[in-house]
């Protein structure tokens, strides 16, 4: 089934004005969301409303937030969230390092007290347009195992750079600190199919490959997979992302970040913070270098590498390249959307009285 | 054989004094060398020395550098390291960011014209002792592959991120963007032995098991090994390395990164920027929280993780443990050496008219 992108838009944000969002956080977060259909990555779009609309449901979510800054100096920000969407408090965050850096070079911002803010990409790229190199991280609940742990401390935790470029399209490296994003482990569930050796532990810490493992007890790995092949590094990186996004800011952090949509962590005692957290930046490009030298210098790493003698049927990409071709053909030819997609889109057109509507 | 720490550091500073150094000079690039091989990454210590000593014979090195600020911001600055040290460029990068995060709240310093840096770790560490979180990378001559790329096109490009605690020691990442290390093939050659899967490909861009693959026209993996266990995030991680540290720097980039210690790159039409380039930053942790809450988060944090429920036989590390310790250990009780390192360090000695004797 495949929908329009723009209708699609239409829908989410009549669903997050229905719940209480007033028209420009609705258009925003809307924006972020179905950016990520997109973009392909179908896991954090549209497949998720109905869990934004369930944190509502369970009063995690504030769809009227105070977004306030708690303290700051020239180039950086603690905001708290109001327990707003992160779609919402994320480009806020984005919006402030941007102008910390116009004045102090850089700007970075630390944020506690929100939700799941979609596609890091999104808000990292934001920073582009000023000819600044855009940040952004976030923390999540916990799903993967640091080297050699049986338990589950470390979200999928992704980071994503944007960094601009002259005559060639942005470069944009946007990844989570695991081996695999869980959504490919969902697509095995479906196909009744093994995972590849290194994605997933069981749950006494054995490599396995069932596409089950964390139902089972078992983990996501960190990228690397295992110590040989540099898990360790992977469990860094992922760590540096959970202490940027949750100590440093004042939200939980390690096994505390909350679940994405879940009532379970509301419960006294288990917290150690505020919320979920993320950590955005932006850096001045001319606060370095004469602008126009860096962008002619990008244009010619990207040229460099994306003509690069390739394995042979491969070519090598930009990181950043394939979601950006896939943008612009999904916005022109539509969506694809799997059924159970359509059908919580659908329960929720019944709930709030909407038009829902496929190609 | 074994080495006694001052000792060995003692002859170290001796060596880059007869170079033309300055004692306060020598004494912090002899600093940077010895400590890597006390924290046990032996590739980047005292096994370089004879490296450095090329680098100054072929005309690359500067030993008296007028190390100077081209451009800065309230939190940022560009650093001509006027072909110096990379041992002692860097630290005096790490001060400057210091001294503009004191101010702004964060101070990130690009280096152009610079050398090799030693390990990242010992850079971000000093930010620590000021209540502030640091970072340092650098890119390196290009020995890694991109995904789906015959070509190296760049470094094993390191990153270190150091943040303080309260009781509990530093937490300090400090990895390659590569599956391993370059010294890891090298103990393998010497041994006779394979790689394990996910390691290096072959000049043809196949998966290999050859230690001696870069030698025979083949490439280190980025992290994550192949495409089907994420090394598009290990590439992608490598270039925002080397696009911080080579283009916002404006030193060469890519394929053009100088090699460590040979004369080649000087070759007229090479190079697109000065020198090799780094790039270091530190963030006040009172900028974001006051300083006593991050610091016992940070505790809580480190204590977590430290007593998470193991696989049988390990136990979960925090990074930068094992190097802690093995520093506490070979500083007490003196530093291994292998024999061709003896070698090169009693060649020294004698060029220099040194004494150089171990325990």
């Amino acid at each position: 089934m495949q929908a329009d992108f723009f209708q699609l838009k239409q829908f989410v944000i009549s669903v997050f004005t229905a719940i209480g969002c007033s028209d420009a956080d609705a258009e925003l977060a809307a924006d972020v969301l179905v950016s990520a259909d997109a973009r392909g990555i179908d896991s954090h779009g549209v497949a998720r409303l109905a869990g934004y609309v369930r944190l509502f449901d369970h009063g995690r979510l504030n769809t009227k937030p105070n977004i306030k800054i708690l303290h700051e100096s020239p180039s950086t920000a603690l905001l708290d969230g109001d327990r707003g969407l992160g779609l919402v408090v994320a480009p806020k965050a984005m919006e402030i390092a941007c102008e910390k850096a116009a004045i102090a070079g850089t700007g970075w911002v630390a944020v506690q007290n929100s939700n799941h803010f979609g596609i890091a990409g999104y808000h990292a790229i934001k920073a582009v347009p000023q000819q600044m190199i855009g940040w952004a991280m976030t923390h999540a609940a916990p799903l993967v195992t640091p080297t050699f742990s049986k338990e589950k401390l470390l979200g999928t935790n992704p980071i994503a750079v944007a960094i601009p470029a002259k005559e060639e399209p942005a470069f944009l490296a946007d990844f989570a600190s695991t081996a695999v994003a869980y959504g490919k482990l969902e697509i095995l569930q479906r196909k009744g199919l093994d995972t590849p050796d290194g994605w997933v532990q069981d749950k006494d810490g054995n490599p396995c490959n069932d596409a089950f493992a964390i139902k089972n007890g078992g983990a996501l790995l960190p990228l690397g997979g295992d110590r040989e092949h540099g898990s360790h590094k992977g469990y860094g990186l992922g760590a540096v992302v959970d202490i940027l996004s949750g100590v440093l800011s004042g939200a939980n952090f390690g096994p505390w970040v909350p679940p994405f949509a879940t009532a379970g962590f509301m419960q006294a005692g288990e917290t150690v913070g505020n919320g979920t957290g993320h950590f955005l930046g932006a850096m001045r490009v001319d606060a370095f270098r004469p602008t126009d030298d860096f962008l002619q210098d990008m244009d010619t790493w990207i040229r460099r590498f994306r003509c690069a003698e390739a394995v042979e049927g491969k070519q090598v990409l930009i990181p950043g390249d394939p979601e950006r071709l896939l943008e612009i053909e999904r916005k022109r030819d539509g969506i694809p959307l799997l059924e159970p997609v359509v059908a919580d889109l659908s329960a929720l057109a019944t709930r709030f009285h909407l038009d829902f509507k496929l190609d």
